[in-house]
């Protein structure tokens, strides 16, 4: 199904039916409205102008279309903020980030939560019930525009709260972070400081549990919302819209909140954010690189616990990017269709009209800035509708035989502690996932602890803290499970384990980490054996007590086996890592294609559907029924059909 | 003629007369004293010392020097900043700019009015009628060292005045901007902050508007010293001296209050400032591209409707570029004719002596350091003045074939919203003046709304807002107009215009803009037709309906035409840009001379000049008549001769 | 001998013991301890915790470690930051460096001086006279993390203060300033400000001052603490630990407190420090360039008078470089042979143990992780242990046949006003000792006034500023005078000298510069005459009233040579600079050996050491007497002959 974003506050009222009637003539079934609609439902504190979207929310209702109301707590009004600038967030420079756009709140703040539940009662307790509703969304994007962290005395009081809640006392705490190494040590929880605009580094062990505590906090915060807006609205689901490539804050720990995951899905913007080459930018600047938008596909649809949607789905260019191009033409009807392939519920344009104002003037929407002309996005958003109605219901996602586990924290380690410049997490999970779907395999990402039985292959790119629901849950895998660099290398309390890493991984791996080195662009370490290729960026020094299938130059291990469990000690270069996949995927016998790098596969159900990126065309295999597409599929177009 | 800077405060007073009679000596008629000396005039606060300047100017004069005295605003003193820390400037982190250097200083204080209309009172009551004295400068290169802005609350206070004054009210300010969007309305102009330290980026509007506001401010502290000066000291002539590549007010809004303008010229250190290619900055490091200081006379002509002078002519190595080499031999001479070439009525070096102490010790000076012995550039400019005398009075300039409209705030709008992060207004501009000038033509600037009738080519690079009289006058043109991207594409509001762009240009373009792409290095589109070459940077896709000269690769329009008006609908590369010209020079019937890469044509009345910067000579046309130089134009020299 | 860096504070007291045994069992002797545990040794103001630091002590010493005890002022406790904010340093943007990491505290804070000295004052009171103490380290690295600086009103209050006594008067300063230049005049020693923040570049003789007075406030902290430990510590010696490549204070000023230097030898990390090319850095990255530990022991031995240590030397992979690779096998091993082949008197290990907490968990020790294991580099070190037994006492280091005067002053002076981008001092001296290593000589450092007879050949690679001593001290020379670029191009006041560089130069060099260049990366100027190769970055415009050895394509002299006075006038690319030390050594008619760029020698008494930092082997001179190595040196290893 098809939905859209859109703003009735934006538009005169005169326009609302006609814009509501042309959106369901397209085929367009949920509109998601509302998120930053607070200074206009609120005037000042408790005037509060219900009307206009009483009437706005009427008017999409009798068009036929399913309401998403979002709760208004990305943009708080300036009464409020004056009223409480306690509620605005530092930088991590100790500067307060002001009014004047978005998302200029700080989870920290008591009064900001005050505030908000205030706000998402009134409204909840307003629209609970509307006829025309059928979910909410939590707020917008949390932790946009780097906005998961604060650095104000407000966040320092709920730091040193949340340090008391976890370490109990203040000599739990000093032990913990090893405070003695510099002098560092606290006499009270009064004593903690923000780990931050320090001489040299703060300790690490100080940062991650800063960033722990800030993630914690936006789970909670998104559940107080959620409790109040179950408690006044029965029957409705609950939603957020996630980001792509933020991981500052623990998706999976807001997820356990909602119905369904949603994410916003902006895939030509992300090549300009991921840190791609600029040869791969150049090549995949108007379509995209075909595993951005699938990897957030397969997260979020963890993250919702097998239900996700897409709530912003790119419909042109937009504005945000440093630069911003326009997709190929059909890029959008792709998009689309793959969200539906990953298993995506509705896919909600953003936005309906572009809009001729303020800060997205440049941002496209299904129809032309101010006007009632569809976009050329919008025209293939139509063609799209068409095409579902033909296609029909399409039946539900299956379990994959590829698990990737994806754990925040480790982003959050990795970026503390990199030790080389470029040991970027995100980048190493990306990496794996597109090594396994250049074989044609369909992936499911898996939480750190999360079950794993039923894969035939579990993939963990690097987990560096292993609690002991995720030791579990690595025992139990009953597939084969690769681990990657790191694995295991930081105890709870951020300090290196005892015996060393991979510390409580090692009975798995039959291995013990003594050294790393990290590796400047330009050096390397050549890789032989079962595999061949070179480690890049990170090495590990390993004596290993078990089965060594590759070893780096000097005989030492590179790649070791240990029953069903490989280890990889040390990041692979592009070649290494595509081998490392072929071995696995023939040890584990699954069924792969080769894809060329511009194509990519995806089931769903029965259906298989083929995604082709361009420049070239690419043939499907002989003999199958299409239900989409032709045999011969063009660049950026896309095949269905039965398996 | 020729003038120099002196700074009789910085040197024993027995040196003076001296050096005054050595400059009259080596043909100077002119110098440029005080701008600086404010702690020498008033030493505590109404505690004046003019002793010492009256007999500084007695001298000067006695020795039948030409006086042009500076308003010391450019330099408050210690005292002053103790008493009024109103008057300092913030910059965009909210960082006080404090004292020790320059131009520490605000234009949105109202102390720092007063305080400068009190010293510019005594001081032109003091020197108003000096027999020496000939002219005025006010101040000294405004918006030097990024300082047309601040961000402090005295800031915030005059900018909510302004918007008062432009809106009216706060439902106009709210409307215009667009402050529905992220739930920014303002309740009162109270509410007014700085279009700056959100979280993301603030409504453009609001930072366009403080641009313009902060730009306002400057034209009207301007005219504060202007009528201060005019009432006290009638039958002398006003200028400022601009800096060149500073775009950040109206330049021309400045120039309405003078009676000439003039400019500081530093034509190598641009080399560093301008974006340049490394290999043009390479080619060009050691004796400046030949159109930067050809192209800063152009504009300031037209600045000081038709009257303009070198206020400080670089002499030789300078100071403040990251890398500062010595100019070839003969550069000095060179610049020199170039800019009397352009309709300099007189070329000031920059300055009398190298200090040998503080800040610019490594300038260089007509004298080495501290000395009485010229420097290589003081013999240089001693043997222009001899050329000079002998060609005796120059011709004035003509109007010439081709006008060139440049506009300011289209600099601050697209430095506000870039979209693609190299598009950059000045160098479109200056890359088109670079390519007609390369055809051996002249070229006027306009601003926009100024007359441009009897060019035969008139070019607008990019004017986003066209108010009433700047379409006027394009309509009003009886010669070629060629339009460049994003034209019309911003109303008076900063919104997109209604009916799409070019907005209220569209009837003299026959065209709409549905969708902008802005392309990465190494994306391009390649364009056919009428033209070959390729869109870079920017492309538009635009509906046409008229005549399609030049498309891109899917058949779009690239370039139309619409009876004298031309449109652009990209950045041109290289290729594209001379071929256009090449196009629009053939249609406007216009003679043209190919010119290589180093040799630039200028006409002033009958007389045709030509400069070579090298490295390679050239060879003069055959058969003219020269009055200066050989038919064989050496590297760093330069001809004269007649139509 | 060896030694190393232990923290009992960090390890159960029932480890120390073990801890002791094992070093002195693996050869070590000496063991430096108690740098940053004030928070162990005073828990709050005046609450003493001598206990365990008295059996600590007792234990090493039983085990017959000797005793080096670190003054504790690197790490001021919590209690004492929250009692006295005012020791807090600020950055140069005006923000707080606050509690956290270590070196937290300014030195122009009277409280600092006061708590410093009180806890200095405590801990050689109690151990002063302990049987098992050899000496005292004062404070640790001291400017390690851009320290030796800070920007707040305490710094400000201490500048005037210093100033007052420097200039007497305020007329004074201003007139030595050059504060007349624009307005910047101060009326008393209350009006000085902070040389940043402001609008443009502040005055570089301010900024000069300011440099040169926090330079001297570390030399008189550290004399402070000298002077408190002489007088409770009869009979031990005081060192500090300086850092590489740290030139913000005068080392040879803080050297004059102490009774030898000591410095912390981090090999691998200083390589992506300095600013090495990419090729060189890729090349030298698992071993160090095999100029850099080197340079440093020559630098230090010259700052200690004949004496020093190795205080901290790298054992293996560290932490703190952007990148952090594993050292080549062997490198730990000749890393401390080099050392003592360049005098030290002990080379000891940082640290025992790596952390396994804490900011320093990537840092290796003599020990893995937490374990009582020795790691790659405590097998390496024990194997030292070993050959040095064998070795025997090392014979005493002669005077070298090459001088090069180090002079830190101009490294501030040419980071104020570098004139072009790439001007770092730091690094041509760093070029021309690599140049003449590469001739297998050895080199002193000297000090500016350092007695220079004696030496066969004197480097000056750049003397801005040259008071009389200096230049008595080059007078006196008796062997070849070599002077590189800007030397004496400034007085005592930061002016140009009266007169033109060299200034107080000029009768030993014959020259006058007139103008100088700086040449942006891409633009030289060629030299050719008695050297070939070509000026880069730097060239000087000179009159010579002298003999000529090579000029610029111009004519222009490029090394002039007046008696034993030879004058480089530009910054040589390697082949003018190889070129250069070529001819200096035959016209000194010094014995050299070519090495390759990886081999190195260097003599102590009648020994010789070859260093072969790889990738190829070298072989030893024919017919010699090996004591150390085999006659062919392979890749990292070493040799050691006898004259
Ligand atoms: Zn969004
Ligand atoms: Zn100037
Ligand atoms: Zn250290």
């Amino acid at each position: 199904m098809l939905g859209v974003c859109y703003y009735p506050e934006h538009w005169p009222e005169e326009r609302w039916a006609k814009d509501a009637r042309r959106m369901r003539k397209m085929g367009i079934s949920h509109v998601r409205i509302g998120e930053f609609a607070w200074s206009r439902l609120e005037l000042e504190r408790d005037c509060f102008d219900f009307a206009w979207l009483d009437r706005a929310m009427d008017t999409l209702a009798n068009a036929g279309l399913k309401i998403v109301l979002g709760t208004p707590t990305a943009t708080p009004p300036k009464w409020l903020v004056d009223a409480h600038p306690d509620i605005l967030p530092y930088d991590e420079h100790g500067q307060v980030r002001g009014f004047g756009s978005r998302r200029h709140s700080t989870f920290s703040s008591r009064t900001w939560w005050r505030e908000s539940a205030r706000i998402v009662e009134k409204v909840s307790q307003r629209y609970g019930h509307h006829p025309g509703l059928v979910g909410w969304q939590t707020d917008n994007e949390y932790g946009c525009h780097d906005t998961t962290m604060s650095w104000g005395e407000e966040d320092r009081k709920a730091f040193a709260e949340w340090l008391r809640r976890r370490y109990q006392g203040i000599d739990q705490l000093n032990a913990a972070w090893g405070n003695v190494f510099w002098s560092m040590e606290l006499r009270s929880f009064e004593d903690v400081a923000l780990p931050c605009r320090t001489v040299t580094e703060p300790n690490p062990a100080a940062r991650h549990d800063f960033w722990r505590f800030h993630s914690d906090q936006i789970a909670d915060f998104d559940r107080m919302q959620c409790d109040i807006l179950r408690k006044n609205s029965p029957g409705r689901w609950i939603t957020h819209n996630f980001m792509g490539f933020i991981s500052d804050f623990d998706h999976f720990k807001v997820g356990d909140n909602l119905d369904l995951a949603s994410w916003d899905s902006y895939p030509i913007g992300f090549v300009e954010k991921f840190p791609f080459s600029e040869v791969e930018r150049n090549r995949w600047a108007e379509t995209s690189h075909p595993d951005i938008a699938a990897y957030h596909h397969d997260l979020y649809r963890s993250v919702g616990r097998g239900r996700f949607w897409v709530m912003e789905q790119q419909p042109g260019p937009v504005n945000w990017a440093k630069w911003n191009p326009v997709p190929k033409p059909g890029m959008v009807r792709l998009w689309t269709w793959e969200a539906l392939a990953h298993g995506a519920e509705v896919v909600s344009y953003f936005r309906w009209r572009q809009a001729d104002f303020a800060q997205e003037q440049h941002h496209a929407g299904l129809n032309l800035p101010g006007s009632d002309e569809l976009s050329v996005g919008g025209r293939e958003a139509a063609e799209t509708a068409r095409e579902l109605a033909d296609v029909g219901t399409l039946p539900d996602s299956r379990k994959t035989p590829v698990a990737l586990v994806f754990d925040y924290p480790t982003h959050w380690a990795t970026s503390i502690q990199p030790q080389g410049a470029d040991f970027r997490y995100e980048e190493l999970s990306f990496r794996w996932y597109e090594a396994i779907r250049r074989l044609g395999l369909d992936v499911d990402f898996v939480r750190p602890g999360g079950n794993l039985r039923g894969y035939k292959l579990v993939l963990v790119p690097c987990m560096m803290q292993v609690d002991e629901a995720s030791l579990r849950a690595l025992q139990d895998a009953d597939g084969l499970v690769m681990l990657g660099p790191r694995s295991g290398s930081r105890d709870r309390h951020f300090r290196i384990p005892s015996g060393l890493p991979p510390g409580p991984l090692s009975a798995l791996t039959g291995t013990r980490v003594t050294q790393v080195a990290s590796l400047r662009p330009g050096l390397q370490d050549k890789v032989t054996g079962a595999l061949s290729g070179a480690a890049i960026r990170w090495r590990e020094y390993v004596e290993a007590a078990t089965e060594m299938l590759a070893h780096f130059d000097n005989g030492d291990p590179a790649l070791t086996r240990k029953e069903n469990v490989f280890s990889l000690h040390c990041w692979p270069d592009e070649t290494l890592l595509a081998d490392m996949m072929h071995m696995l995927v023939q040890e584990a016998k699954l069924e792969t294609v080769s894809l060329p790098a511009h194509v990519r596969l995806r089931r769903r159900g029965d259906l298989i559907f083929a995604f082709n990126y361009g420049p070239d065309s690419w043939s499907v295999p002989e003999g199958i029924r299409l239900i989409l597409g032709s045999s011969e599929v063009a660049a950026q177009d896309l095949a269905i059909w039965r398996a």
